[in-house]
């Protein structure tokens, strides 16, 4: 009989060492966030959800992470991530309780010019942890162009130019949309990118880089400016990464501050 | 005893079904491989190696793969892969057997105006089979960059473009080395790309690209008409794959051919 | 003005190449596919679409790939792959169009004991054509659990087993359920793998494991035997690929028939 | 003449941020790295190398990355990496300098009762930085196998085990051999995993595995009480990621510690 068996999870543990971290890896969840325009969107995202285990306790309980996210995967789960930890904290008995959550978030987007509307893709990236307090961090994955200044200045014709990818995270005193840290990234690019570009858009895109040349370094200041004077900020990171188009290594630069 | 247990392996299947590969996947391994400028190169390779099962067995001997890759790994492997492939044949008493390698092999690149020599990577893949017929394809992915002919000619300045990802593969009657198939790729191009590029070669490779626009389209058509014609050839696929930097999402075009 | 520029796109070509594929690739998209047991279910897709191109055009038209899809992404895409196909060919003028749609679906999984449900997701892959004949090709990647037997019959306790995907790819004749080549899959497995799972389901998957031991090449002759019989089917793959627990690499198998 | 062109990287930049680290990043190197068997072993890297830039610099020269690593890569790279910092401190003017390498490490492994020797290969990480004081990370992920001590308890036969990657950071006082720390981990596992087992050899492993069963928990708890006492530490993070057989999500825990 199961009864007669030892509960090995919550036996006692004699090598004292407290684990930091502890639970669900890649679990794929569809979910629901929410979206500026229009109230809500379904999306899918690959969740980590940890607790902290005590140095005395020999191991967590696995199936009540699922239990718990079951229980929110049909709310709105963006706004219920404090209640989330609390009820995971609660059900694994733990002092301390964390989720990372990835997934893509889609935006209508107008070409410049002929404004035909496609939906753009942006990762996004949720981690939040609770111990006393509750500690929000967002993050987003913007792809943009950037147009070489040294190519540009250098070159009788031409200048090189490539799809980067730019990751802002900010933790959090109030509450910021993700369209808002979209926005300052886009423009502090070269040009923005679009899923659909006609030849109007095409002809404008490429002027519009053409006219706002940016190094990697640029794009890092550019969005750092824009946000070190954000009262509802306290920390934040910006990383650029170009898939330079003249080499098969890429350029990077990165700002990290406390604010 | 080990010797009183069935060897369930040997055992007869009577499910009738024959499995056409059925052996090791990912199996990480140093190699060595030619290098036309120096002899020989040390890389490191990823390998996958099959054999075919008849319907009457139950199982493969999975050890046996790795045998016979440790008796050859110190060799120079792309000259012996017949060799190898009638070993594993053999110690796996099989009708057919098969191996993919994938590696990246790395080659002296000059920059066009300093001259100043860093090494490029190219990822490599070879597939090789032995039933009757020996039967080998080998195939090289090689970075360059595109600049598109339609945003050149639609816009007032510069021009859209970006790192794409030239795949050959090609069925050999007879030996070619990966610098030719490179040479044909970097040659259909916007431009090679470099790992290390001067202000002067900066300039010269803008230029370049500038001079010389190429759709998707273009790329693949260019690398299929220098191929056609070659009689060591009798069969290849070239597909391009332009990592768009006015998009989020990818370009492509493919060609595929028996000649 | 933009008038006076060329069309490039639409100019001749006299390499006389015919291109076999050529559009866009890796377009994340929100979908809606269809659900056997609740009627439709949102996901995020990874789409590829091409057209075959004509020897003598220059280029194709990507913004129209878009604009298709656009039309299309709301209703239940999968009921509607042939008009989609329809609709691209027409769009692009072309001869023959293509889609390949990856995307993860979700089912409910009830734990074999406690029965308590959770969601599970299967990676799912629908490839589409039309030249004269619209055909189509469905796919889906289902982890389970793999246990070996030679291990069972060779050890005095225990046996090594590990998480494996079998990947099955169908032609159809006519209509088949996801959830019916998931179940086939998951009945040839030692165990099929669940999200949730409780004290007394953990006890059962471990000792159903431990009492249907399969190779790898079990498997796919297990799948091979339930599928080659269906009429509804005219060719399919099945791969199998265990993450072995007692290796760093994979171990591998794979059946291929016309029936 | 590009002697009349702006050098834009040596213009002023008034924007007043400092940037933490600028540089390339994926470059894949061939390199050569210290073996405590045989003295030295060739593999392929990739690196991400970095400067900071001060605040009133507009950018900094990509070009010279390359040429510092392209005087150092035929050396024995791990023995130099401090001179490295300092060579691409001096070519860059910068006030601090990094690196980040991975790069697969191959160990000969003996099976445990054949003896049968084979190559096996470890993801290796070594972080170093260079501002006054030199400081260096090393890192190692090792694949082992873990076995389900509660599942062992409740079955009545069999347990369910699968592969895990075990991941160790360690800030180095004193030189430490990589060896010496993919021996902690793998004696902290169920049991280690080999490229090569003969029937003899599997009988062993499984039954070793049977009769040490880990959790995910017991696995980072080993390896610190092993690491957490040597002097030549000064700070580690251990994690481990079971790929769990029963499910189709990972389990994971982590320790991070200054010791």
């Amino acid at each position: 009989m199961l009864n007669d068996k030892k509960d090995i999870q919550n036996m006692k543990d004699r090598r004292n060492v407290l684990i930091n971290k502890v639970g669900v890896k890649n679990v794929r969840y569809p979910i629901i966030v929410q979206d500026r325009t229009v109230g809500s969107q379904n999306t899918v995202a690959n969740l980590d959800i940890f607790v902290e285990l005590p140095h005395d306790h020999r191991g967590t309980h696995m199936s009540r992470f699922l239990e718990v996210l079951n229980k929110f995967h049909k709310d709105n789960i963006i706004e219920n991530l404090e209640s989330f930890l609390k009820e995971v904290k609660n059900a694994l008995n733990a002092d301390a309780s964390y989720i990372k959550m990835n997934f893509p978030y889609f935006m209508k987007k107008a070409a410049p010019v002929s404004r035909t509307e496609s939906l753009l893709s942006y990762d996004c990236i949720f981690e939040a942890s609770l111990r006393e307090k509750y500690e929000l961090v967002i993050g987003v994955i913007v792809p943009v162009t950037t147009l070489c200044p040294c190519s540009k200045e250098i070159s009788e014709k031409g200048a090189h130019n490539q799809r980067s990818l730019v990751t802002v995270k900010l933790s959090l005193r109030e509450f910021i949309w993700l369209e808002e840290i979209i926005e300052v990234i886009e423009r502090s690019a070269s040009c923005d990118v679009f899923p659909l570009l006609k030849r109007v858009d095409e002809k404008f895109v490429t002027e519009k880089a053409f006219d706002n040349p940016r190094f990697v370094e640029d794009i890092v200041r550019e969005v750092t400016v824009r946000l070190q004077d954000d009262k509802r900020i306290s920390w934040f990171k910006v990383e650029s990464e170009n898939m330079e188009s003249i080499h098969a290594h890429n350029a990077y630069a990165c700002v990290e501050k406390d604010v």
